[in-house]
């Protein structure tokens, strides 16, 4: 079964002002859906960043993957990966493994539909029904103040800047969602207020494992006193400070576990964590660890050197999600809830409405075969004149706070 | 689709007098076939060892996957695992995981015939249209000794024990299969007269990787001594001397990598190695590191440490061999030619003659469905009446040879 096809749509949906320690979340998100169409005409589906430079090195990996077997995803990737200059090359493994992943998806989204299977059974099947998420809270503003001739834009989540927005945020996470554990991003305020935010969280919700992700945004010294501080509250520290050796000098005193996303983000980086002992969980993402079967064997890795597995999340939509759910349904020790974003961009969701849906803060695994989402051509054809007609071209959290804000410096580690 | 039956036939196939350092082959070797019938009638085929406990634990595992989905196989191993004991339980881990590898195999052959694809699509496609195998050289006796009142056994192979015996072996070898890399399986003699013979094969047939196991026969400093001896001669050295810390001994100032399938036979067995440097190749098996998709994400353990991947053998069929096939296809830094006990043990399979063959040393990846090979009916039911009458329990290479001879003492290491 041949790729025929392979149709790459960039689009734009709408983000709130989530704030971060490199600046604050764009009006618009970018993102780019594929369409893999096989030779009997069946259409597989994959999601993926949509910056410039991603999208470019799709069109190269298209080329490359045209006339492969569908089922041969392995040499797809070896294909990608030759196509992109390899190893050594000028594009980074992280991308190289990102712009196959998202190809991976596509093909897989295609097996399941051509034999009649969720693409969770071509991963080993489930080993659980439904996969748990953590809500993602966030620090932001009430609206994307006004700028370029244009009003602002508020959104429905409101203001957090304090520990009682974010117990608010929290509280109608929660009550929409059905979340059982919760992740603060942090690395915005001064540690001792984002260590008074995850205190109020603790006392608004007795016995919700909570994380924190100040982004690297703190120095050693600073993550061990949060961590002393925080000691018995927090679940995992999420990639407190820069660096393998950095984030080892603080998982040396931490009572809890050390997670990143930031510093472990490819095979060839886990060696040195391990080696120095820098972190005790490994955040997953299929969009750059090279897809869901190689999302599988960061499982194995993690097992075979004492690793927890968690999944990290970019803005995204409902076919990542479907991608995100299925893959966690059949990763036996990926044991912690997992990060998304969907609650903040699911309105823009491209994918038919049903298949997707919270239940007590986790996501059922969708009925096959494939993915189990369909694609609404009306939403993906909104999305992408959204995309053309604003004219971006790469994500810039830092460019967009420091239009509004030119003394804004986003050097880290800040505290 | 349901696992309506699993049907496990002991058999007993006839095998050489092939030395090794704790005895030498039986007369007769025991193996299993696998017969996963669905709610369908589809049928998927496995193979597996055939001693005694292995059976019962089959039988055991058998109660536990009736009535489960055939495409769930993670959670037929989690199943599977539970109605063992669990780790911590009476069974060990190899053990455990050697019952599941032949359900999952039997599993991934009926999802193959089910879906119409070969079972290496099933792991992510092959990467290699035929898997390399090498030459398995042993010394040999020229025929089983008569005993229990019955004659001698010889065999079309003759006798080998010595460097001319070795080399003629390989040369018959390399003629019938043309092998492009030979292992010899040493500890037997004393290591001067092993090193002899590698540097008799090396001699005649220059350029050919060679290998030599001496399944843990040697001390520490001996294993030094011959990986002087062989310095520029050996692809790797496997096995030599018992352990982790052994091994990591010899590792410290061998020039060649040292290769293990005794040592690191687990995932949880990884890590030591790792950590003390014992080993720089990791040989897979899939019988007892728990089936095919595990094997695979061997792969990214050993890619993500730096470890070479290859793949050891025990004597089996042509079941066997298709998996192997199929997993060695599909797994793509396991670039060593693996290890097959075929050419010993082939005139007794238990499949339709044609789906396997060796061309340059390499067995093309069966064409599917499933693994591509056909259950030979008439073959199982007279290996199954074999095993019957032979009233053998279990392997027992020790035990053989001390019946032969009362003198001989199996301690090892010997030198």
């Amino acid at each position: 079964m041949k790729i025929r096809d392979l149709i790459i749509t960039p689009i734009a949906f709408r983000d709130p002002p989530l704030l971060n320690s490199t600046g604050v979340h764009e009006p618009l998100a970018l993102r780019c859906v594929l369409e893999l169409v096989t030779d009997d005409g069946t259409t597989g589906l994959g999601e993926s960043p949509g910056d410039k430079e991603h999208l470019e090195r799709l069109a190269v990996a298209r080329e490359a993957v045209l006339g492969m077997d569908v089922f041969a995803t392995t040499a797809i990737g070896q294909a990608v990966d030759a196509a992109l200059g390899g190893p050594g090359g000028p594009v980074p493994t992280t991308a190289r493994a990102g712009v196959f992943s998202a190809i991976e998806v596509a093909c897989l989204d295609a097996q399941g539909k051509i034999t009649g299977r969720p693409v969770c059974d071509l991963l080993g099947g489930a080993v659980r029904d439904a996969v748990p998420y953590s809500a993602y809270l966030f620090y932001k503003w009430a609206e994307h103040p006004a700028q370029d001739g244009r009003g602002p834009i508020p959104d429905e989540w409101g203001e957090a800047l304090d520990p009682e927005g974010i117990v608010a945020q929290a509280r109608r996470m929660v009550d929409l969602y059905g979340f059982r554990s919760l992740k603060l991003k942090g690395g915005v305020f001064p540690p001792d207020e984002e260590i008074a935010a995850i205190r109020a969280l603790a006392e608004a919700f007795p016995g919700l494992p909570l994380r924190i992700d100040p982004n690297y945004a703190w120095t050693p010294e600073t993550s061990r006193y949060v961590a002393r501080e925080l000691d018995g509250v927090l679940e995992y520290l999420e990639d407190p400070t820069p660096g393998f050796d950095g984030l080892a000098s603080v998982a040396a005193t931490a009572t809890m576990p050390l997670a990143t996303n930031m510093c472990v983000v490819s095979f060839e980086t886990v060696r040195p964590a391990v080696e120095r002992g820098s972190v005790q969980v490994i955040l997953s993402d299929h969009h750059y660890w090279g897809g869901l079967r190689r999302t599988r064997e960061l499982g194995a890795v993690c097992e075979a050197f004492g690793l927890g597995m968690s999944m990290h999340s970019n803005s995204h939509l409902g076919i990542s999600l479907a991608a995100m759910t299925h893959v966690a349904a059949a990763t036996p020790n990926l044991t912690y809830a997992c990060d998304t974003h969907y609650p903040w961009n699911r309105e823009d969701d491209v994918v038919v409405p049903g298949a997707l849906r919270f239940t007590g803060g986790s996501v059922p695994v969708p009925d096959g075969p494939g993915l189990g989402v369909e694609l609404d051509r009306e939403a993906l054809a909104e999305r992408h004149r959204t995309y053309l007609e604003s004219g971006r071209e790469r994500r810039d959290d830092t460019g967009y706070r420091r239009r509004l804000d030119p003394s804004y410096d986003p050097a880290i580690p800040r505290w």
